[in-house]
Order: C-alpha cells, then sequence, then structure tokens
C-alpha cells in the first residue's frame, strides 16, 4: 500500500514482497523534505534491484538499511546496499548481536527528515528483535505503523524455538510494547503467508489465535508447533550477523 | 496496505494477494457509515474463505462482489459469494459479456455508503475491461484510487491478443482514461509478478516501459510478446462468464 498523511510531513511508503520468502520489505520516506531521505526496512538481497530502481526512479535519497532482527529465512540486502550505495547506514538492535554501523535500543528514535521511527525492543522470536513504529506526534503519520518484523505476524506470530526465541518473552513483548499501542494502529509483519498486507492492532489483539491466549496456552501453543528445521538458517544467519556479506561468513 | 482518509467518510482498504495467480483482490468500505457497507473488487474462488473471515472480523457488510473484466488465469470468486452471502450483488461491465446482477458503463457510480467509485471503460487487454476510480469530491479518499484490472499494471501492462484484446485500444484507454488522472493517483492493478503493490499515474506516465512509447511502438512491443498460451483460460473464462460458477460452465 502507499499513502500520503494530513500532516505537513508527507510520509511516502511503498510495501515490497519477495514472494520466495514472503517476506515484505518497506520503504518509507519524507517526500516532502528537499532530499527525501528514505530507509527500507528488511530490505531482501534477492530483491535488491528492484527495491533500489524504485528508490532512484521517486527520486530518493536512501539513508538507512535497517532489520528487525537477524532473520533466518532470507539474506538481507543490507550488506549488498552498502556495496552499491555507500553512504547508507545499517541499523540493528545491540542485541541482536550482528554488525552494523547503527545499535538501536528501546526508546532510541530513527529520523529520516522531518519523520521518525521509535524502536522498541520485542524479543522472542530471537533474542533481538525490535519493532520500528511511527512517531507520537501531531506531525508524524496518522495512524501509527508498527513494522514489528516476525514478532506479530497477521493472526500469527514467528516461532520461538531458535536464535534465543523464547514463547515467554514473546508473548511478554507482545502484550506490553506492541498491543498497548491504539487499536487504529497498523502492523506491517516482515511475512505474510496468506496474502495480507496489513493488519492493525485492534485486530490482533481480538482474533489473533495465538496472542489473544493466557501466557501459559500460548507457551503450551508455541512447545508443540513441530516446524521443520528452516532451510536457509546456516546459509542466512552467518550472512546476516555480519551485514549481508556472504562471502565474509564463510 | 490500508490506510483512513482525512474526509469524513473513512475508507477502510485492505489489498489482498493470491500468490498462485499473482492477482490483487481489493476489499473498500465505509467504515464511518452504520451499515460499514463494502466490496471486493476481483475476488478469487481459491482465497474466498480468507475474503469473507476478514469481512466477518471487521464487522463489514459485503454488497458488491466486483470484476474489472472476465479473468483468464483464474476463476473469480463472484459466484461463490452469491450462493455463501445472498443479498451481494455482482458488478461487471455490460461489454464484457459475463452475467451479472448489475451491469456498469462509461460514467457510471457504485456507492457504497457515502463514498462511490466511478467507472471507466478501459477496453484493450479484454473488450469489456472497465477501471473503477475513487471519486472527485472533497468528502472521497484523497489522493484518488484507480482500481486498472489489467489495463494498466505497475510498470507494465495487460496482453492483447485475447478476448477482444486490441493493443491500440489499450493504448487510447490508458492515455484517454488513466494516464489523465491526477499525477498522484494511486494505481492499484489485479495482478503484479514482481512484488509491487502499489503504483501512481505520474511513475506510470514516466517509468511504465510500454506505455510511455508512442502508439506505434507499442503496437510493435505487444505484437511480439510471444506469450504462451494462458493455463488457466479454458476452464476460468466460461467460468467468468457465468459469474464464476464452474458447474454452469460445462
Ligand atoms: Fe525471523
Ligand atoms: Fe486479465
Amino acid at each position: 500500500g502507499s499513502y500520503s498523511t494530513s500532516s505537513s510531513s508527507k510520509l511516502l511508503f511503498r510495501q515490497l514482497f519477495d514472494k520466495e520468502s514472503s517476506t515484505y520489505t518497506y520503504l518509507l520516506a519524507d517526500s516532502s523534505h528537499p532530499d527525501k531521505p528514505a530507509l527500507l526496512i528488511d530490505p531482501v538481497d534477492k530483491t535488491l534491484d528492484r527495491d533500489l530502481t524504485i528508490i532512484q526512479e521517486l527520486g530518493l535519497k536512501l539513508v538507512y538499511a535497517m532489520n528487525t532482527h537477524v532473520h533466518a529465512d532470507h539474506v538481507t540486502g543490507t550488506g549488498l546496499i552498502k556495496s552499491e550505495v555507500p553512504d547508507v547506514k545499517s541499523v540493528i538492535s545491540k542485541a541482536s548481536g550482528a554488525k552494523a554501523d547503527i545499535y538501536v535500543e528501546q526508546g532510541h528514535k530513527v529520523w529520516f527528515g522531518d519523520l521518525f521511527l521509535e524502536v522498541r525492543a520485542t524479543p522472542g522470536h530471537t533474542l533481538g528483535c525490535i519493532t520500528y513504529v511511527t512517531g507520537d506526534a501531531s506531525d508524524q503519520p496518522q495512524p501509527r505503523m508498527a513494522f514489528t518484523g516476525d514478532a506479530v505476524l497477521i493472526r500469527g506470530c514467528g516461532r520461538t524455538d531458535f536464535q534465543g526465541g523464547s514463547s515467554e518473552q514473546l508473548y511478554k513483548s507482545v502484550h506490553s510494547q506492541i498491543f498497548t499501542l491504539p487499536d487504529d494502529t497498523l502492523i506491517y509483519p516482515a511475512h505474510d503467508y496468506k496474502g495480507f498486507t496489513v493488519s492493525t492492532v485492534g485486530e490482533e489483539r481480538r482474533y489473533n489465535p495465538r496472542l489473544t491466549k493466557d501466557e501459559e496456552t500460548f507457551k503450551s501453543i508455541m512447545a508443540n508447533l513441530n516446524l521443520p528445521y528452516p532451510k536457509m538458517i546456516d546459509i542466512a544467519v552467518p550472512a546476516n550477523l555480519v551485514c549481508g556479506i556472504q562471502s565474509k561468513a564463510t
């Protein structure tokens, strides 16, 4: 989707999909700022040409390549972006253990033009998962938008059985950091497997089949998913820990 | 994507994707109206349960199941919708030759609550293709949104070699009916194969690799695509001509 906000700053927003890994990459820019500064959340290496082309066509200046966490299912585009667009800074949480130019933590703000994203620590899927939320101010996009990574998926959530995952921690993260946002906050996850593009906090608080349960039930659901070992994990995680440069990972 | 407009009427908007046929289905509703009347554009039979579930969860009342044209790559969900939700009316163009409850033509308006879609005839991919555009009025969504079917795809367009297609007609349709809309009009196509979710009239006017060409070049591009015969066409077209009821098509 894409929209303009009613505030003086104008958010340019694009949701981009990688069919192979069912990953959503998000492009945000302040299109009312003379530099049109832009950022990508969760870029994928294989779709990078598409993403850099649209950034160029829209006349944007990419400043940040950000990840919500160290992904296990695809190689981040961050490393390639940095080699192709040298001024771009990579951003990830300190707790992720990954290499990046900028480490962010709970409460940090990432500014692009007159717009900003607020960082919320939402560990549980991995130890270093964060959620980026648009600012809580009258000149920031309304309704707010939360880029939840794999913490909250639409009617689901990320698995918690590797990479320092913990179902107990995920439950606490979502209930304290995401479900406390206003009901109309838009939820933009890192993945969707059913063709949904967006949800809201109100919807997930009411209809998420896992996270609406009490904590004990949630933990039991997560302990009994019996998911296969992720195909890409042994390639993706080492690469993503060094910012997506696969050659450095070997 | 999803957003609320700044007008008094509040558009609830959802873009939904069918991975198999790379089809986008669009859900629109007037969420500020007491009945929350809703419509679906280009529903797919296989994703109908998903679509009806979200409509129910959001508390919407589905009133119209609309098609931009008789699709050749998937069976419309219209027929199934009508059997599961009896009050829903199907909508398609008169020129499509398909069966429906309501036939629309150039200039017709389709109201849902206090919001409406305007019908524009955009033949060329098929003889009966139409584009639905949100209203041009201060109480309608800003920027406007154009649901272009296969007339304009993001950086592409639908093929013109069957179903009464004509590259000459498609070129004229797009340039007279779509590219004349304001540059910030959002383009929501019936398909995308590269993971794009939205474009704008301004972007396609500048960067569409086919439609930016002069008419003769466009016709020559379209005459030389050498596309395979569509796998689903012999099932989908007969079914879609009778509103998506496959059994009636045999
Ligand atoms: Fe993940
Ligand atoms: Fe089509």
